[in-house]
């Protein structure tokens, strides 16, 4: 059970908004991600800058990958992404596809300090069967969303998101944990063994982004 | 039952081959599509170069949108989108956010020739019940895939996509039909009345795309 990580998701229209929010957020955390937002703005141009900026973070690009699996990851990789986001819905060929790409990356460089990964991204209809596959085409990780009705109704999480994300860790996933995350919520988690991020957005940017960072990691270390 | 449009979808990786491919099938599409890769590339430069290009056209923003909806609606059609794909597997919140984003802009832009629309592109597990929530948040399209796994595996198209087509159409949705779409297959389609366009990539580029682009639109008078 190691302890989570922080990753800042930066979703800003501009790199040049995403580059100062980053350089503010490098302290407290171990993940920059740029988000879908701010890679369909600027392209690659967004993940080669950040990994260029900061050498020594684990550099997330969120394309919720559906289709096109192996050329996307390709290109996210090659431009210096450790992790992509590949969406749960995506075609199984297409999930396929690019862990093959992350295989190819990490058998080519052996040497590599992170190792190229996909997350899955909970999106649509899934199953826990499904859930199973990707274990067995060896992906690690996934990414789990609070229903995004619950966050805009203003609820919190509920029994029934810790009860699912407590399966997906047994089955045997790596689970980053997202959606209005703030320091009060962390406990929460504290029983999903298998926690590898948390992720946040606006919480960590901004006057008081640090102060908050710094608050969600004092969480962690008190559970994790 | 009006004719389906032949659709040009732009996956290279950089803006330079895909200006030159739109620019060779001016004359024989209706629609040209920044494909995701493209979009993930070179970000709304894309969108924003193939808008200033081809003001006649139709421009459509394969964006597959998953999440984020509104900002990434109002990013894609303040570009020069006229249309934009939606993931049925977003959340409903999420396709409703872009449909409002639409919705706002045509009726704050009255006089647009092409109106703003959503597009659902059909990925994951999905149910026909799903198709018509759409329908009843007020999407007129769809985009059905021919199984990757057949189209991989050398198999054309089989009879159960057909019959998922034509329920789509019945349910009220005009659809995009893509996956390796070539002149002989055509006439497979002359019984969904719906269909809204026939999207190709690779077969309407190089030395023979403008032939085969005009096979498709013969093949398409004989039979709409």
């Amino acid at each position: 059970m190691t302890k989570p990580l922080l990753q800042i998701a930066l979703d800003s229209l501009t790199l040049e908004k995403a580059v100062a929010d980053a350089k503010q957020a490098e302290d407290v955390v171990e993940i920059i991600e740029v988000g879908t937002i701010l890679a369909c703005a600027e392209g690659m141009k967004a993940v080669k800058t950040l990994r260029a900026l900061h050498p020594n973070h684990i550099i997330v690009c969120d394309l919720k990958t559906t289709d096109g699996g192996a050329i996307l990851a390709k290109m996210a990789f090659e431009s210096g992404a450790d992790w992509l986001t590949v969406s749960a819905a995506a075609h199984p060929a297409t999930k396929a596809a690019c862990k093959k790409v992350a295989d190819e990356f990490n058998a080519a460089n052996p040497t590599l300090k992170v190792k190229k990964e996909i997350q899955i991204e909970i999106y649509g209809n899934w199953t826990f069967e499904d859930a199973k596959e990707w274990v067995e085409l060896g992906v690690k990780q996934a990414i789990y969303h609070r229903s995004r009705d619950a966050e805009l109704a203003g609820k919190g999480w509920v029994a029934e998101d810790i009860e699912k994300m407590k399966t997906l860790s047994e089955i045997g996933l790596e689970l980053s944990i997202t959606g209005g995350i703030i320091p009060q919520d962390i406990h929460l988690f504290k029983e999903i063994k298998n926690t590898k991020a948390f992720i946040a957005g606006r919480a960590l940017v901004g006057s008081t982004g640090k102060e908050t960072a710094n608050a969600i990691r004092e969480e962690i270390a008190k559970y994790w």
